[in-house]
């Protein structure tokens, strides 16, 4: 497995991929892998000649509040995982590479960002469009591989590639969830011991409403209501918003009528968990 | 000459080309040619096996007050004329083509924008860079060609393209003059006869400041106040600008050390002309 840092060289690299007829597919990551990710590198695996994966903790996607500089990181580790499940370059580039002095440009996706992490997190997602279309433009793919833990990531980054006609796949993976339920996710590492019980009730509260769609409810209050009192009612958690929304648009829709997802960001202890449900989708909890 | 108006076949197309090794070069313009667009041409048909313009007379960039709806458009004359220098391609695309219902991403180059016509036309440059970004990924060539007179979009196409890691040259191509040393521009049409000995004062003011430049002049508000006397004194002018800003930031300078720019924005009539001239380079006037 190759390790590239250089934006010239890894475009280069990509380009005589291309020009020898290769398919390429790309995992953009910002690391600390768990089998989340490794899902993702091997859904990429089957698509492609080539899997690249990039590792780049992207500050221009985080809150001056937020958890840029304690994100968890470990390289090593990461290297070794990826080159498990076959994959055949990472691009780990440094800020500087990313972002030379005089860096000015950003991609703004305007209509599906406002809603659910984008009241909270104002300029998170114009971070990571603006990283993705530059990740795209060095990596070169036929197809990117996107987890949909991140459900509104996933909508923007295909809204954003829609948009400015980029020639290439989006693909989106189910949520790998540990055994009790738990979304996969790097920041899992935060929670206490004593605050897992909590940090489940999202999960808990999507396979609730999950049911009550299941048993022809479709007034997303009831739903939604119902939900906030499970998590509500255990320690620790914090909720941010639960919503139920368009799955296209992710305006919040008062009744489901098309595909619609169930989203939730809890802060659980000092952590905070998102997780997602589309309506009628399979929910393995 | 291939006349192509969707994206996806446009796409396919350039693809194809690319896969068996072929060169691109690409002129995007807003049609209504005149011997400034046809030079872009002639130097793109030098650097590539293909050369690829566009015709879109892009509504993003136009303000809701200016002319959009009466910018001109004579598409069989810049057919006969883009054939004329050896044009293998013309994409002509619809509005619907290219920002279709639900579209809502933009592409903004921050700094560069601010200053000259940044400050009068709210908005122009985001419409330039997202229509760029657009045409770049749905042409694919390896070199665009833009012309010098448009400086300011030159400079922020160029940032938008390093910063966002896009995968092409930038060819800047100097300005093309009439006889009378009036900068070539489809908006010309507008000006009325008598209109014309006033839009000459903008390239007098270039010539002018090019000489002190030339005497040993350094000192910008000298230069500056010199211009303008000199277009304010021809009827039916009305200054939006005249400035000198370093030629890669395009910052105001008080004393020209770096390349500098002298750029101006003058209302002749109802016709708003621009014009520009870096120190030192060629002035043919």
């Amino acid at each position: 497995m190759k390790v590239i840092s250089s934006v010239k060289k890894m475009q280069s690299f990509s380009g005589e991929l291309r020009d020898s007829g290769k398919r390429i597919a790309f995992v953009p990551t910002m690391g600390y892998f768990h089998e989340g990710h490794l899902q993702l590198m091997k859904e990429a695996r089957k698509m492609a000649d080539s899997v690249i994966t990039s590792i780049y903790v992207n500050p221009t996607q985080f809150g001056p509040k937020e958890d840029f500089s304690k994100y968890p990181r470990d390289f090593e580790r990461d290297h070794q995982m990826a080159e498990s499940v076959g994959v055949d370059v990472i691009f780990y580039p440094t800020d500087k590479e990313m972002y030379p002095a005089g860096y000015q440009t950003y991609v703004d996706v305007e209509k599906v960002t406002q809603n659910l992490c984008g009241l909270s997190r104002p300029g998170h997602f114009r971070g990571v469009t603006t990283v993705c279309c530059k990740l795209f433009n060095i990596v070169k793919p036929h197809v990117a591989v996107f987890g949909k833990k991140d459900f509104q990531q996933y909508v923007t980054i295909r809204r954003m590639v829609e948009d400015l006609n980029m020639d290439l796949e989006i693909v989106g993976v189910l949520t790998i969830r540990e055994a009790d339920g738990l979304a996969m996710s790097s920041r899992n590492k935060y929670l206490q011991k004593i605050e897992r019980p909590s940090a489940l009730t999202l999960s808990k509260a999507l396979k609730l409403a999950q049911k009550l769609y299941a048993g022809g409810e479709r007034n997303a209050s009831v739903i939604i209501s119902k939900a906030e009192k499970l998590i509500a009612k255990s320690p620790y958690t914090l909720i941010d918003y639960i919503k139920i929304c368009d799955a296209e648009t992710l305006k919040d829709v008062d009744t489901i009528r098309r595909p619609a997802v169930m989203a939730l960001a809890v802060k659980v202890g000092a952590t905070r968990l998102i997780d997602n449900h589309v309506f009628g989708e399979k929910l393995e909890i």
